[in-house]
């Protein structure tokens, strides 16, 4: 598959070229001689005899890049100045950063702020721990947690390079749902260290996102805290992948008409990823799932099996998927399949394994930046294919489920997130695609639709509220917002307006209800 | 000493009130009968029969306020409404929050800050971690670390309840530095689990500010914590405070005619302050220091000490102080000194003791909200008073000191945070008073003098890099902004340009030099 232009490898070059003749022209064709994409063109000095011209490329990668400066190098009269790479200079110092709600003008805001009037705000939560998620930032907080372990498709590059991925999942959390995340990159791979750490650090917060850990630590890290902490952990490589997945599938299996239960589903991949997709498969009712790996199918009686640990994640597949107790390979296994889902590997089909799936196929090839299976290839056979991609139809992408799943629990005050929070985030958004807009190449909507965090935050909510695990009703602290005749109801409509995140105004009357 | 009302003991009552006669002159009547003072009074809607108005009133305390509040109860034809507290409204779903630098408005953005894009820029890193100094948000920012173990003068209320103070903390570091600190608010008091914890959090930080742990333990996490880290660990409740008495002290010994060499300086407190002034003190030249704590004058025959554990922080003070090798009772030490230094409990002192004290007396009293003497009264024998509170002459505050100590040493690259260092930000706080301004009421700058923090800065960044505390200098990456003839003098500009917090602008243009 070649790959077209993109912004994510653009640079800007600065040039002095002749002030007459076609030097500019030139250096435009030259530009798109080489398979660049001219995307700016700013003349930012001229004279007499020379323009100074700062001009955009987009490339397909960095040798791409090179190329294409080479080629601008040979353009007669032009002379190279510095090229800037505009998704290093985005990251210069940081994409995200800490502000004040309230401007910190004179000694009475200080007063207020900071001590001596903070001391009172302090004693409040001293005395009524839950109120910690009404007077401090725990309410609308997240802490983004990585080890760096299992960074993107890079591996494991370390806390300091997995930095620049949770800035960026911060800034997503805060466009997408309003929500204030913090990175935290740590220095060990350590099971015990790590779920001591996120124990430790949980009281800022109401809400811990693991993300980029590798499996099978990622497990039992997320289970540990699970059960330790009263704030929910979401590992968003697991269970958001799951989500946008099962919520794709719904979609998918409207437009082929076919039903959950009666499907085949294939997978390739039985890493965290592929382990969560399929626990949330099956609790939406798949009833026949064949998961394979490097070693082929997964089966009971392979050999790696046999002797492995019981409770292993491999055994639990095991136990849980294949009925018909397939073998060999996942070529062997695709066929007559309803459904693929890889998660693992570049080109582990062709078009040919495609070909021999069941009528009105569904390929979801997800390994990225190369999928699977060439999705166009694919296509020539499959009722419907999505990928990770995004140049390509049916993109699937978590960015379309964390903000909102998040959005939903930090509402609820919920203490945890279960399967049933996850089934309730896919449907709802299944369901944002409506049935004039559906189509095989549109069963997912765009990460930019405004319907979609709502939708799934709204479905989370619910669901943790109906489950019970929303944290206690907090009792509104003595002094904030009292009626001094007894009269609750306008505290309480104060309170429940208060869990949405918003900035108290420098007058005092803006808050009254 | 009666408190004045203040803005931190500040209240909103809504209330109603007749149209006509003089109701609206009764209520401020009966405010300020009360000893409450009227800071603001909007009519909010009106009709023919009744006004509705939102009062703003100061108190001196909660239970003043509830006085108040009685009083305007009985104010004929006035009827009470709700009743809302300014500061509890000020910190209402915290005071900080998360901003992302770029607006995520299209693809194209999201391929730059997030997937694909970010993944070059994590390989960067990878290839060389010391990129995390310049491509992440680790150049400028700072963790404020506290286990909730001594929090202001409200002793052990823990993580959640010391979240507010910690909030308030970030958003100073930001109002008076541009730094970007986040609150970590553990919910751990094992100093060893604090330490593994501190040390795994900081790939992503440039700076640990320990906050409100309390004495002994602080001083082994700190220490233990600067063997281990390669960026600076900074307890404010001890070097910050340090910094800004012995700024303080520089000056008041300006106005008396002291040498800092020939003084007797007596000290009641010694714990984690009162440690960190004295080593301070003595770092700056200080020969005769006596300190006095709960049982007395520390000496190294006083019962306690004889059998005290070697290294401990009483033994260090026996072994380090008193050379006069003075016994008995702080009134007693306190005859004839030329300095006292209070970090320790209200009234320890009374006016009879200051009238001992040696001609030119430098009074410090820093218990808060209650000093160790009444400073009006220690003012009519002594030549110099300084308090921790806001509402007497000469406040001493550590919001002088911190903001600017990390500004410089965030700029540095600082590894570190030595003596030196301490020192050199003392002096440039203290040089910040002029000659002409100096007098006994004026020995140290408000927090709100613009001239504070740059100053500091400037001195801690110079001794940092005197010292070779600097990280290695960073190699901009490759495409960053690079010159395609290999001249690299614009690179480096841009490399210490950027030192400073900045946004890169949407323009790619905007950071070329």
């Amino acid at each position: 598959m070649a790959t077209a232009p993109s912004v994510s490898y653009s640079m800007t070059i600065r040039l002095e070229v002749p002030a007459s003749g076609t030097s500019v022209s030139q250096l435009t064709t030259a530009v798109e001689s080489s398979g660049g994409s001219v995307t700016g063109l700013d003349v930012t000095a001229s004279g007499h005899e020379k323009l100074r011209i700062d001009v955009t490329i987009a490339a397909s990668s960095t040798s791409h890049a090179d190329e294409i400066v080479e080629q601008l190098r040979g353009v007669e009269g032009v002379i190279l100045g510095k090229v800037s790479d505009r998704t290093f200079l985005m990251h210069l110092g940081g994409k995200i950063e800490m502000a004040s709600k309230h401007p910190i003008r004179n000694r009475d805001d200080l007063s207020m702020v900071y001590t001596p009037g903070v001391a009172r705000v302090c004693m409040a939560i001293a005395e009524n721990p839950e109120d910690a998620r009404r007077l401090t930032i725990k309410r609308n907080s997240v802490a983004v947690v990585t080890d760096g372990s299992a960074v993107l498709g890079l591996g494991n590059i370390g806390p300091k390079a997995a930095l620049p991925v949770m800035e960026g999942k911060a800034a997503l959390f805060k466009r997408f749902a309003g929500i204030d995340a913090w990175p935290l990159c740590l220095d060990t791979q350590d099971t015990d260290a790590i779920v001591e750490i996120v124990k430790a650090i949980a009281p800022g917060f109401a809400g811990i996102n693991l993300e980029d850990i590798s499996a099978p630590r990622c497990f039992e890290i997320e289970a540990r805290l699970r059960e330790a902490l009263d704030i929910p952990v979401f590992h968003d490589d697991q269970h958001g992948t799951a989500i946008v997945v099962l919520a794709s599938l719904t979609n998918a299996l409207r437009v082929t008409g076919k039903s959950i239960d009666g499907i085949r589903v294939v997978m390739s991949g039985a890493g965290a990823a592929g382990t969560a997709i399929l626990k949330l498969l099956l609790a939406a009712g798949v009833k026949n799932a064949v998961v394979a790996d490097i070693h082929g199918v997964v089966h009971a009686g392979r050999e790696d099996l046999v002797d492995a640990v019981p409770g292993s994640a491999l055994c639990w597949i095991a136990d849980n998927t294949n009925p018909e107790n397939l073998t060999g390979t996942l070529k062997e296994a695709v066929r007559g399949a309803d459904v693929f889902i890889g998660v693992s590997a570049p080109n582990v089909l062709d078009g040919a394994d495609v070909a021999t799936m069941a009528e009105g196929a569904i390929v979801f090839a997800l390994a990225n930046p190369d999928p699977e299976v060439d999705p166009a290839i694919a296509r020539e056979t499959a009722a419907v294919v999505a990928t990770g991609r995004s140049d390509f139809p049916n993109q699937i992408n978590n960015v379309l489920v964390f903000p909102g799943v998040f959005r939903g629990l930090l509402d609820a005050q919920s203490r945890t997130v279960n399967t049933e929070m996850m089934l309730a985030a896919a449907q709802a958004l299944a369901d944002v695609v409506t049935e004039d807009e559906l189509n095989p190449n549109y069963i997912i909507p765009s990460v930019f639709n405004d319907k979609v965090a709502g939708a799934v935050a709204g479905a989370v909510r619910d669901a943790a509220r109906a489950a019970g695990a929303s944290a206690p009703r907090v009792r509104p602290p003595r002094r904030c917002c009292e009626d001094r005749h007894g009269r609750l109801e306008p505290a309480r409509r104060g309170t429940r307006r208060s869990r949405r995140p918003f900035k108290v105004g420098g007058r005092a009357v803006a808050p009254f209800v």
